[in-house]
Order: C-alpha cells, then sequence, then structure tokens
C-alpha cells in the first residue's frame, strides 16, 4: 500500500479538523467560558499532527490510491478523525474517560446520534457546540463519500445509481465530480441554514437552533436539551420533521427540485418509497397511540410523524419515549432501522432502495416461475440493472443482517439482555441513535460495558462506510499479496 | 387451469390417505378403545370423497399439468390432507375446536411439530399414533417433493442441485424419477424401522418406539409424553440424537454412503457445514449451561447436542426446557431455527446449503472488490453456480426474512407479545416446532388466538413448500392470463 500518500491525505484532513475546532472558540467567547485553553490545544495537536504529516510527505502530492489504499483510507479516515476529533471532550474533562469520549465522537462522526452522556445540559456550550459539529462534519463527508468515492469503488451498490448523480464521472475524481460534490455541499449548507432561520422563528435561541440544524441535516440525532426535541414547541417540531424528511432524501433530487424536473423527482421510485413508508407507517402507530393513549389527534399524528421520520431517516431525535408505546407501534418503529434513509442522502442503514430493488427481484423470480421463457429484467427508474448488480446489491442485505447478527451475539455475551442487544445494535448499525432495550429514547449508553461501548463503535463505522468498506479490511484477501 | 385432471390427483391423494388411515384401527384393537367407529367413518369419508373424485375424473389421466396447475396442486395438495386429516381428531372428540383440529394435523403433516394439546397422555393411542402417523405422510411427501417435483418447477433454487440428487431427468417425472423417489422412501423406511429397533432397546415399547421414530425421520416432533423425549433414559436420548442427524441430512447422500462413496459424502460441503454449526454451536452451550447450571458434564453435552441437533434439523423434541437456560444459550437456540437443516433431508427452514451459497457470494463480492477484473465463479462442491441462480437463492433468503417479517406483525398485531411472535413465526415457518416467549419447549400453542392460529397454519405450509411454491398463488400475476 502507499502509505506515504495515504498520510499526506491523513494530514491534510488532520489541518481541516482543526482549524473546524476553531469554531468553539466563538462559544467559549460568547458564553464566557473557562475551556480556551483545552479548546485551543485540541486545535494545535490537530493542526500541528496534520500539518507534520502533510509536510513530511508533501512530494507525494500527484500519486493515486489503488483498491486497497482506498478501502484503508476511506475507513481510517473516520477512525482518525474520532481519535483527534474526541481531544475537546478529553481535554475540557467534559468526557474524561477514554472509551466514551471516543464513543461519542465515533457517533458524531458517523452521524449516529447514540450519547454516553447522562446530562446533556450541564456541558459547556462550546462542547455541545463540537457534538453537533461533528455531526454536520460527518455529513459533509458522506456526501463526497457517496458521490465520487463509493462509485468508483463499486461499493454497495453505490454505482447503479449512476444516473441519479446526474453527470459524474466515474472514472476518476475529476473536476466535473468535485464541482457536483460542491454543487451538493451548496444544498447541504443552504438548507442547514434556511433551517437556522425557521428554528429562530420558534422558541429557540441562535445557540439552540444551529446545534439542531447541524444535526438535523447530518441526519446525526444529537441536541442540546436531555429530552431532545420534546423541549421544543410543535412548530419547532414539525420545522425538524420537514428538513429531516430533506435529509433523508436523496440530494442530487434536490439539486433536480431546484432545478424545476420535478417531474423527474417525484417519479424517482426511491422518493416515493421512502414517503410511502412515511405515510404508512405513520398512520398505523397514529392510530393505536390514539386509541391507547389517551391523545389529541394532532398530538397522536405528530408524535407518530416525528419519530417515524427521525428513526427512518436515522436521526434519532425523539419528541416522546417511543418504548412507552404498545408493542405494535415500538415493533414497527424498531423494524424502520432495517430501512434506512435514501441512498445519496446523509442518513444511514440499509437505505430504501435496497429494499426496493430486493423486493422488485422477488417479484421477478415470481414471473420467472409464471413464465420461465419470458425474458424479464429490473428496472430501476427506467433503467436496467444487470443480474451482477442485483447480486451485488442483495449480497449487501445479506451482510447486513449477518453483522446485525453477529454483533448481537457479542453484545448478547458480554451481558446485555435479548432486546438491548439487537436494540443496540440495529441502532449503531444503521446510524439511528436510540434503541430499543435499555437503550430506548429515555435512556443512552452510558451503562454499556466498556467492550460493548468499543463493538458498538465499530459497527457506526461499518453502517456508515456501507459495510463492505470496512469488512474488506478484515478479509484474508486484503492482507495476502 | 386443468382443474379435472387436479381433481383426479387430489381423489388418488385422499384415497391413500384413508388406506393410511386403517393402520389407526390396530391401536384401537390392541389397547380395545372405543374409538373405532370415528377411525372408520375418517377413513370412510377419505376414501369415498376421493373414490368419487377419482372416477368422475377417470379419463383424464394421461394429461399433465402446467406450472400453475402445479403450484396449485402441491400446495392445496397439503391443505386437503390436513382438512380430512383432521377427521380422527374431530370425530373422536380428541380435538373438538375445529381450529385447534387445523393447527395440529397441519402441523403434523408439515412436519411442524407444533402442538395445540396441553396434555397429550390423555389422548386414546390410537389418535396419538394418527398424530406421528401425519408427520411420517408428511415426511414422505417431501421426499417426493424435493427428489421430483421442486427441481421441475425451479422452486427455490432446489435445480441447483441436481448432481447430489443423483441421476434424476428433470425433463419431466420419468421412470427414473420414480425410482429414486422410491430409494429414498427406501432409505426413509429403512431408517425408521433401525431407529425402532434401537428404540426397543432403550426403555421405549413398541408404540412409542414406532411413534418416536416416525416423528424422528420426518424432523416433526410430537412425542407421546408431555415432557418429550426428557421422559427417557439418555441411552434414548442419544439414539433420537443420532437419528435427527440423519434425518436432517440429505439423503441422496445416505444413499451414496451405503454404497461406499464415503469420499463424496464427507467432502459434500453442507453436510461439512451442518455439522461444524452443531460442533461450535453445542460446544458453546454445554460450556454455558455447564458453568451456570450445576450439571454434569455429560449432562451438559447431552443436553446441549440434544436441543441443538433437535433445533437445527427443525425436528423440535426437546429433553429440557432451554428457555431457562441463560439468554445467550437460548438466543443462539433461537437463531439456529433460522438456519434449518439439509437440502434433500425431510428438515425444514431455510437449508443449510442457501446460507453457504449466500456466505460464498459475499466472499466472492470482497474478492471482486480486490480484483474487479478477475474471473471469479461460485462452486459448490465443485460444481459452478451462475449469477442468475445465486441470484434466485439469495432472492429466497430475502423472501423468508420478509415473510418472517410480516408474520411477526401479524401476530403482534392479533395481541402477542413480541418474543412470542418472533419465536411463534420462526418456529413454525421453519417447521422446529417449540419456539420462544410464551410458546417455549415447556410450554405449547393452545393460548394462542384462534386468528393467530390460522396464520401460524399458513406459515407452516409457506415454510414446507419453500414459499414460493405458495407465495406465488397469492401474486396478482397467478390471476391473469
Amino acid at each position: 500500500m502507499n502509505f506515504r500518500f495515504i498520510l499526506n491525505i491523513f494530514g491534510r484532513v488532520l489541518v481541516l479538523l482543526g482549524l473546524f475546532m476553531l469554531l468553539n472558540l466563538i462559544w467559549v467567547l460568547v458564553y464566557h467560558e473557562d475551556t480556551l485553553v483545552p479548546h485551543l490545544a485540541s486545535s494545535f495537536i490537530c493542526i500541528m499532527t496534520g500539518g507534520v504529516a502533510y509536510f513530511i510527505t508533501r512530494h507525494e502530492l500527484k500519486q493515486s490510491l489503488g483498491l486497497k489504499d482506498s478501502y484503508f483510507t476511506v475507513t481510517f479516515t473516520w477512525v482518525l478523525i474520532s481519535v483527534f476529533g474526541s481531544l475537546p471532550y478529553l481535554l475540557t474533562g467534559s468526557i474524561p474517560h477514554i472509551p466514551d469520549a471516543l464513543f461519542e465522537t465515533i457517533s458524531g462522526f458517523t452521524t449516529t446520534g447514540s450519547s454516553i452522556l447522562t446530562d446533556i445540559e450541564v456541558l459547556p456550550k462550546s462542547i455541545l457546540f463540537w457534538r453537533s459539529m461533528t455531526h454536520w462534519i460527518g455529513g459533509m463527508g458522506i456526501i463526497v463519500l457517496v458521490v465520487a468515492i463509493l462509485p468508483l469503488l463499486r461499493i454497495g451498490g453505490y454505482n447503479l445509481f449512476k444516473n441519479e448523480a446526474s453527470g459524474i464521472s466515474y472514472e476518476k475524481l475529476t473536476p466535473k465530480t468535485t464541482s457536483t460534490a460542491k454543487r451538493l455541499w451548496g444544498i447541504y449548507i443552504t438548507l442547514t441554514f434556511v433551517q437556522v432561520g425557521l428554528l429562530l422563528l420558534g422558541d429557540m435561541n441562535l445557540f439552540d437552533a444551529l446545534n439542531h440544524a447541524f444535526s438535523t441535516m447530518s441526519t446525526g440525532g444529537f441536541s442540546t436539551k436531555n429530552s431532545s426535541i420534546g423541549e421544543y414547541s410543535p412548530y419547532v417540531q414539525y420545522v425538524i420533521i420537514f428538513f429531516m424528511l430533506l435529509a433523508g432524501a436523496n440530494f442530487s433530487l434536490h439539486y433536480h427540485f431546484f432545478k424545476g424536473r420535478f417531474r423527474r423527482v417525484f417519479q424517482n421510485i426511491e422518493l416515493r418509497a421512502y414517503l410511502g413508508i412515511i405515510v404508512v407507517v405513520s398512520a398505523t402507530i397514529a392510530v393505536i397511540i390514539y386509541h391507547t393513549g389517551g391523545l389529541s389527534g394532532e398530538k397522536a399524528i405528530r408524535d407518530s410523524l416525528f419519530q417515524v421520520v427521525s428513526i427512518l431517516t436515522t436521526t434519532g431525535f425523539v419528541t416522546t419515549d417511543y418504548l412507552a408505546w404498545p408493542v405494535q407501534a415500538w415493533g414497527l418503529i424498531f423494524l424502520l432501522m432495517f430501512i434506512g434513509a435514501s441512498v445519496g442522502s446523509t442518513g444511514g442503514g440499509v437505505k430504501v432502495i435496497r429494499h426496493v430493488v430486493s423486493l422488485k427481484n422477488v417479484m421477478l423470480h415470481f414471473r420467472k416461475m409464471l413464465h420461465p421463457n419470458s425474458v424479464t429484467v429490473l428496472k430501476i427508474n427506467g433503467e436496467v440493472i444487470d443480474e451482477e448488480k442485483v447480486s451485488s446489491l442483495i449480497s449487501f442485505l445479506v451482510l447486513y443482517i449477518l453483522t446485525f447478527t453477529i454483533g448481537s451475539i457479542i453484545m448478547s455475551f458480554l451481558g446485555e439482555d435479548i432486546l438491548t442487544s439487537v436494540g443496540a445494535v440495529a441502532a449503531n448499525m444503521g446510524g439511528v441513535g436510540p434503541g430499543i432495550g435499555s437503550v430506548g429514547p429515555a435512556s443512552n449508553y452510558a451503562h454499556i460495558h466498556d467492550a460493548g461501548k468499543v463493538v458498538l463503535s465499530l459497527l457506526m463505522i461499518i453502517g456508515r462506510l456501507e459495510l463492505t468498506t470496512v469488512l474488506v479490511l478484515f478479509t484474508r484477501l486484503f492482507w495476502v499479496r
């Protein structure tokens, strides 16, 4: 592997991370905190380490990455920023225990939103801001990854959808790809600040509005309040529902929408399935909780819609404890964790389109059973998906379930009960945050064994990077010549 | 569809069923029961109905079945024998409630072994015998289905393994196919009676030995005792473990074994995986229950091995309540319900080979990630499996999980708790019998809502007939021209 070039990339990433950390200082000043030194030190360590790594490898710039290099670099970029990104927590003493600080940072950068904090509101504002910003940075990272890198690496079927990503050359990271990435970043940043504006019209101050917009657009889920969005007015809740919906949709559809290509947007099969799932599941849950919970109709619909959108988009904000609902309702919430958001969004999980392809493949199978000699092809948005791509995509589902199962077995052997084991694994692999059992929305991950936190941290990264990017590093084939 | 020819087949099946029922009379006489009239009536109804159906369609014999006819016939043969097969329960008054009687009969013929009986031992011996015989008949049915019909219909990837089924022509139900079926029946019947002999050497009388041999070789699981095999000596338990192992292995491997082709048998990848799973899981559970249960080493190993073999082969006999084990142990037992026995056995579930192919496909995917231009093919027992077959086979897994999920949702909406819902669905789709939650080995299905019993009965048939055979009947495409 080309370690010198990889080191060069890592150096650049670290410098960038250190620069982002400087933004924390705004809140140190605004709120007159005594956290100036640790924040400056964190930033300094990142910039210096990154700078040195970049400097000693500065002649490697013209190189390119082989496949193995790429998988290694993508995975370890997330590990690297998580290790260095935990410095503000550790140096300010906000999260003094290293496994906890790593868990919280990985949860941030993977836009998962699981937390080991039992009282969020006691933390310095600057730390809360860094916590939300890890989400936002993670979201930006995912956009580049999804637009530019995964299709190139043919990971998880991302190369299936090249038409949707509109005009990207998959040969190399060309200027065109860069411009697409910049365009999507533009959408991401614009939507973030539109949301900030709308939240300010409700009962949020600028600090909270920024934090929650960062967490929403990245489908992260960290809040600055212990009761998450339950703290805020219905207006704020509806604003957040709307922006979670946007964050969980394919960003290239936002681009088409802005360009006035409405037909293309609303005929997209993944968007239709995504909205369809939300309507059907929200309506079902609303009926259940309306009949059993003594809620008003509006509250039943709002609670149901909020939780469904939050979990399906893998954000993980909550306005109520869904585990207090009847089992039929939270059972459906749990199942949503296995569906995930749309491809090309900042959301995690399996993704709606993979389920669509897999269901279409089952239908195709029925068709072949009845008409064995008919020529049948699988089409997504009018484009034929060949047998090999379908097989690669369904492999992803198999691998997802396999990883979920092995993860759950490990968690159960670490002493967690069965609902907590499956809930924690589903919620962290899927990038959701709150799970079921003892890691539900009214609880957190503080009580999980350190070894369990390590396992869940690994699962967050595996899930975030579409499984195979990370898991290929664990194959024998990766390490032989 | 060719209803007249289908009626002809149904007529023949019913006559055969009525003749089997006459065997119950042996035990009416031996045990001087007062159940002679209901047994005779049951048999008479079957033979007369079948005879009439056969007579009025007797000129249709030379016809053949189209694909739709075949799916319809296979599914409704199981429904038909279950409806008529419930007559002895209903007419003797042993199980007076119709949904219960149907559940018990379907559980019998699908070789599932779930029971709604709260006290088995109070039933007349003749009824217990019929109950075990429904298993044995179901097992014979499955052998024909797997050897002759499913490969012809290309269901569930059964046509992948034609080499293993040794010399079957897949063109038509040729004399050669019939002779293969007869050979496998020969093995089935021989093994059943060898087992009877070995059980008689232990603490079983002829009646119990016959019943348990019927339930073992069909991987059914009905016992004549309330405490199942826990009633009997370690010797009997080991004999039953050994025969469950044989019943859950591919029957054509038994044939090769008898022919002295040991190499071919022990190099079979499914057999190796099947035995490997048993060794690894049994050892893990034995260690867990040895450390927590205060058992002797032999008892820990025997309990673990018995339960693991019983659940993996989808038999469902028990010698102890595995739900009383630590969660890590019964969690593994629950997972075994999703693996299932071998293809070409009388066992149900997903089948080991499908997992093997799916794992190999994941490995292939990793290989392609690292060497995109290398030519990679998936081989099973030295034979190349093409992309389309792999996709069809993995579709099965997807459909299995989908059916399991929908089934669990329905059960939960019918008011069952979450563990009972998933446990009942997994155990009945997989043909296992005992599940988890309130339908564990120390319990039964008596308390399940009638609608739940209907759902589970349907799932037993769907699972037994490799999903697609039945589910295709529910597609729109089946009913349009």
